[in-house]
């Protein structure tokens, strides 16, 4: 022992998941994996550490976010003075390895679950840490609105899936924001700034929106005018009015592009089985990433707005040419697991479990070990999940640990049972017990399990 | 367009996993946890980044491996100077969750899938990386040999499902290495000095261990002897006359004890189903790390001995009490992903597959869009998984997709099939094209999707 003892704490901001925690995150991932196959979506992992400036690329915002790597001393190599750093999304990734590998498809539909990293203040209740699981869906090669509205549906399945039923995708696109904010302020420069306090409007509200645009030197009045009206015209259809609103005001030309792009996606997306009643068009979302070019899209509890949302993404068209002189077009959207399995906890619809064992064999006494194991070993073989107990306990204390963990038959051969060929069989859930014959005694334990749901 | 594109690369060691490869390496883990679940053993994931001092513990040794990482300057905290690193095993981390949460249960058997990483020298040829999988199953808070020989035959059962036929768990005893060792050279101290030449047999050969036992000031040939003698009576169950020989020779007494644990564990492993020809006992099995206190095993391919070992582990009681005060037995195994992907791509057992999409939507024309959505989504709701085409392309284009994609049928509803209510049926897999009634035409691609193996 040594003497003193190492404190046994996790870094702020990272967590721990035992099994009963885990075990049901692992349905809400299974649960997505097999929404994002139906879809046609395969998987791809890159790895956890990419040089820095991989990761900054272009967009310098996120640099203060980011965890660097001290490289070690052993590292002999003709780079070893490159920064590294651990990745903080999943998009930059693909996009380096669109550029990185011709020979993948197109178009190249991945998708991909993995943690990723970011040196912000964690907010635990909130659902927000320093190290989270990301589940990402991309499809890249293809300019048509068909992939984006596929986004939306398989958003839309996914969430359904999961048991969520009252939640909205929010669509619009960089295009029509474009449009509108050039009616309120003609300079480009200005685009991106208001974009980012729009994105705000969930947390600081009208009222913070209103400030920090007024300190922009923005018209409020104007602002608000605008957004109103296309937000009005998309609750009634009236998409005709939004874009006789838009040629007369906007002098880009952009937002009757924007407009358009929203419509086809709605149309191709309500196609898709997605219903009328979970998609907004809104005009004041505005997604917080500078890459965005096209349709974008989110999604929200309306009866749980603290939560924030539970999807997000776009199109961004230039992303890859960051790293490759090739035209690149993509669209997608990112899931965060913890922001859902947070809402599923406060909807009563995560359900956590502590074990998927389905037999205990327990021990009677040193003698019958062997039986013991031969007998496990049998059980596996049927495919049974099967424990062996290890020590020499009373029976009482096996049961209740079988009990505690949720596991619902023990099996128990003592010398009695040993001798007559039987084996007692002790059922928790129905708190009965009963002597079976040793033979045949799998395929019965088999039979039973088959039967019973969440077995 | 930035002014210069930045280098799409990896960071030397670590990997991108294509959908060609990921798909085969998703089958190998199934595989592995299915295994790991039917022994009963639960999830638990870690973060990957600790803290220092809880990664480096009481053991030293492993520190230039680390890879630390720089605090961010927003990071205001009380233990804001306190090291943070990647994790680099998967033990440790098990260490600090068991002294750190009371409520888990006794035995705690827990199986852990995730990357750890290495600031080691890389050989991708031999399956060295600075990032990869290990896959554990550990067994917490039991003395019993029974754990100690369910990790054997959970090892086992693990390489068979995954199709190997010729391997060999090698199977030893901690405390008899120390006997043997204490015969050659009876100072405490140089027992992890010579352990850990030993360790390296398979690498460096016989004339290396001789070279460095030899540097060491130990007699080669007491080695040999000793070593030879034990061995041959493994080979041939003489455990009496090794007894004899260990009584004899080992003052320590540690020999006996241990050859006692290798003869239980084996009888145990045997009874749980693991064939005679798998186990073999040898005493220069001795494993790298000092934390081993009683069995340790490993896994060899005797046909490809350059792979290295396949799994490795053992028992292990004093590394919670790094953590905690309590005295906390434990054992288990490492199964790394990679040198097992290594072994099943040598052995022509690896396959890798493009996608595991099952039905391709043609595109043909612009006004069949909507049709071709809306088959899309029965075709989904039926659980299919179904892609659609984008873009506005020749069907030939869209079949050689689906052809290298390994997709097996293409529906294609055109304006004369439409007029119909018909839809035209692709199977490339038999070359065959049919028209079939539009009705009806989800059912029967399940029933021929359920009927073909593989798809």
């Amino acid at each position: 022992m040594p003497l003193s003892l190492i404190n046994p704490r996790t870094f702020r901001g990272t967590r721990d998941f035992l099994p009963n925690e885990l075990l049901a995150r692992h349905r809400i991932l299974e649960t997505i994996e097999e929404a994002y196959r139906r879809y046609g979506f395969q998987p791809l992992e890159t790895p956890a550490i990419e040089y820095l400036e991989i990761l900054t690329g272009k967009s310098e915002e996120n640099d203060k976010l980011i965890y660097e790597i001290k490289r070690a001393r052993g590292e002999e190599e003709e780079s070893a003075e490159a920064a590294i750093a651990l990745r903080y999304d999943l998009t930059v990734p693909l996009a380096r390895v669109i550029a990185q590998y011709a020979e993948l498809p197109r178009p190249f539909k991945r998708y991909q679950i993995q943690p990723v990293w970011r040196a912000d203040r964690p907010q635990p209740r909130q659902g927000r840490f320093r190290e989270f699981v990301q589940c990402d869906a991309d499809i890249v090669g293809t300019d048509s609105l068909l992939a984006d509205a596929e986004i939306i549906a398989l958003t839309y399945e996914v969430l359904r899936d999961l048991g969520f039923e009252n939640f909205r995708i929010r669509l619009s696109s960089r295009k029509l924001l474009r449009g509108i904010v050039s009616i309120i302020d003609s300079r480009d420069s200005m685009f991106m700034p208001i974009c980012r306090i729009i994105d705000k409007l969930d947390k600081i509200g009208d009222d913070g929106v209103k400030r920090e645009l007024v300190n922009l030197g923005i018209g409020w009045d104007k602002t608000v005018w605008a957004f109103d009206y296309v937000r009005t015209g998309f609750d009634s259809c009236r998409f005709n009015d939004i874009r006789v609103y838009l040629e007369a005001n906007d002098q880009s030309g952009m937002g009757v592009i924007g407009l358009s792009e929203i419509e086809k996606v709605r149309l191709h997306a309500l196609n898709l089985g997605v219903p009328e009643t979970c998609l907004a068009c809104d005009p004041t979302l505005a997604r917080g990433l500078d890459y965005y070019t096209g349709p974008i899209f989110e999604t929200v509890l309306p009866d749980h707005p603290h939560i924030g949302s539970l999807s997000g993404g776009g199109r961004y068209d230039g992303l890859v040419s960051t790293f490759s002189k090739e035209r690149v077009p993509a669209t997608g959207t990112t899931l965060g697991l913890d922001r859902i399995q947070t809402a599923l906890t406060q909807l009563g619809k995560f359900k956590p479990m502590s074990s998927t064992t389905q037999v205990l064999v327990a021990r009677f006494d040193a003698e019958g070990m062997s039986e013991c194991l031969q007998m496990a070993a049998e059980l596996r073989k049927a495919g049974l999940r099967t424990e062996v107990w290890y020590d020499d306990d009373k029976l009482k204390k096996q049961f209740a640990y079988a009990d505690k963990q949720g596991i619902p038959l023990v099996v128990i051969a003592g010398p009695d049972e040993r001798a007559k060929g039987t084996v007692a069989l002790k059922n928790l859930r129905k708190q009965e017990q009963k002597e079976v014959a040793r033979e045949g005694l799998v395929e019965m334990i088999k039979a039973w399990i088959t039967s019973e749901p969440d077995v």
